[in-house]
């Protein structure tokens, strides 16, 4: 097995006081009450539930977890909808177990602490990169993720070199206008998920079902009245150049600096899953929730999901007044004066494991 | 699935710290170092290993497992014994995973975050009381606990009831001289190895191999001149009667705790392991490693194993104070003067699953 330290991945912040992702991810909540429906569909009308499939035990794993509180709603759902299904069949509904994924310096004792106590499956906790192998072969009958596949392994390394065409250093330009950049941030994401389903189809039983959850964005939006969760990222490393202008942090550093996310278009993203041998496309949906979040709502929001990367940069000194000058770039923004102006939209694929 | 929540497991002192369970469980490592050679043995002669047995997956799991500094070097040897086994027939090495198990609130992110970097195997955590079902049906392979079977589910109802014959309140005595109460604790461990045992009869493969270690005791010493493992109970419970009439904690509190913990003869262990008719006793050790612990390791070593408990009970302002009187008790006994007074026993015992 590798060893996990060698790359870069980073957790959510841990805990549940004011900080956490635990109470700043609401926004995450809502899309799954988006997608419950979808999936629970699915479930009746797709999952194969002979006993060629399971010996009395129905494994679910969810990955990139985080603590847990948006977790749970999401097993709970797909645990009834399997037993709704067994139930009016005349097999006996399995044991369940949930196998909950994110990498290894998430807090899984938060998400262990805040366990339903009256949960109907059993539970265990899988550190490690997804897009490696984690589980047994043929053991897992339902795979989840919701709002994590668009992390990558790594930023490109084209975008941090000064030498390439897809340089995207110095000046603060949003990614989706240079063609280059953009170009390097697909290609990387394309790589991922093709390595997350290569590991997924050895871990998956036949007939199983696979649903992902995934942040898009539109082809293109007008950023002066626009907004998209792509968007948050420019003035956020725009900040990270004013604080390296005022020598607070190295100028270099923030220059190289790049985000390893990519949120794709939901073109892009049918284009790479219809490559896999190993799944299908059953289902997708493309949703628009609307994100309801204030100006404050998303530096809340940002700062969960960034802070421990942006700590292992640059220290934790330069955190406070980083997403402070975050918070008063979206304040001056017309984009962000209202929630409705928000175009990003969530991708919901529900893929089906093939017979290999 | 029941709720965790409703029963009192404490878990060692987590992180990496000066009074961690990490940092104070040398004890423990050095049991391990004893016990490596047997379980090696009796791997290469009684492993079953034939396809019916695996299918190019072997599974082990600590029961048990706390942080883990102790558990990896455990969980390596057996592994690699397997390996060595596999090697010398014609069938293939399987795949390893790793289950670690220990209570709810054990600290898991520890744990992880000191995973031995090149493992060989892959890993998940599966909290949760190990009286009861943990695992998948037919899961596992090799299940190893060591220093833990010791731990009960709760204390005898009994001993804490002062209208019981087992009533072990106010007077502080050596809990072996009062029968009545020796003998609650006693049924207690009886039924709480059984449930340990039925719930992994159920998670073992046929012909899989269980490895325990636990601590023991003779059936009797001289508590003037020696100690075991048992002894460091009465001056704990004594510093806490001492604070209950100092008013520093409530008497009748003071008065009814009692440690859920048993430590049995080797004789009184075998006695409840023969009634099982899951598990054969394939071998049985008695150890004598000699603790080497001075008083401040003795001290050291107590409170990385029940503060938590101790917090819970009577809050963590006591904590210092109950652990300097406890110091203060072992320096001023003869016993203590000397590891070599030391009279614990290791009991290493090697169980196989039978077809049933």
């Amino acid at each position: 097995m590798k060893n996990e330290d060698e790359q870069p991945h980073f957790a959510m912040n841990g805990g549940d006081g004011p900080l956490s992702y635990l109470q700043n991810s609401s926004y995450q909540r809502r899309v799954l009450e988006f997608a419950k429906a979808i999936i629970e569909e699915e479930i009746e009308t797709k999952l194969e539930i002979s006993s060629k499939h399971n010996h009395g035990l129905f494994c679910i794993a969810d990955f990139g977890c985080s603590t847990g509180n948006n977790s749970f709603p999401a097993m709970h759902a797909i645990i009834e909808a399997v037993k709704r299904k067994y139930e009016c069949s005349d097999l006996k509904t399995p044991e369940s177990y949930v196998y909950f994924n994110d990498v290894v310096s998430n807090d899984f004792n938060t998400l262990f602490s805040s366990l339903p106590p009256f949960r109907r499956y059993a539970v265990a906790a899988v550190p490690g990169d997804f897009h490696g192998r984690l589980l047994p072969p043929s053991s897992l009958h339902f795979a989840y993720s919701s709002w994590s596949l668009h992390w990558l392994t790594e930023a490109p390394k084209a975008v941090a070199d000064s030498g390439s065409p897809a340089w995207n250093g110095g000046e603060i330009v949003y990614t989706r206008e240079r063609k280059e950049v953009c170009d390097a941030y697909l290609d990387q994401f394309g790589k991922d998920v093709e390595s997350f389903l290569t590991s997924r189809a050895v871990e998956m039983v036949e007939g199983g079902l696979m649903a992902l959850l995934l942040p898009g964005a539109p082809a293109a939006w007008d950023p002066e009245k626009e907004y998209t969760m792509v968007s948050l990222v420019e003035p956020l490393r725009s900040s990270l150049v004013n604080m390296a202008l005022q020598g607070r942090l190295c100028k270099a550093k923030s220059e190289t600096f790049n985000f390893p996310g990519y949120i794709p278009t939901p073109e892009e993203l049918i284009s790479i899953l219809q490559k896999s041998n190993s799944f299908s496309i059953e289902r997708m949906e493309i949703l628009k929730p609307g994100t309801l979040l204030t100006v404050d709502g998303h530096v809340a929001f940002f700062r969960a999901v960034k802070q421990n990367m942006l700590t292992h940069e640059f220290g934790d000194e330069i955190i406070d007044e980083t997403f402070n000058l975050l918070k008063k770039k979206l304040q001056s923004s017309p984009a962000y004066a209202n929630p409705s102006n928000d175009r990003t939209v969530v991708v919901v694929v529900i893929l089906k494991c093939n017979d290999v």
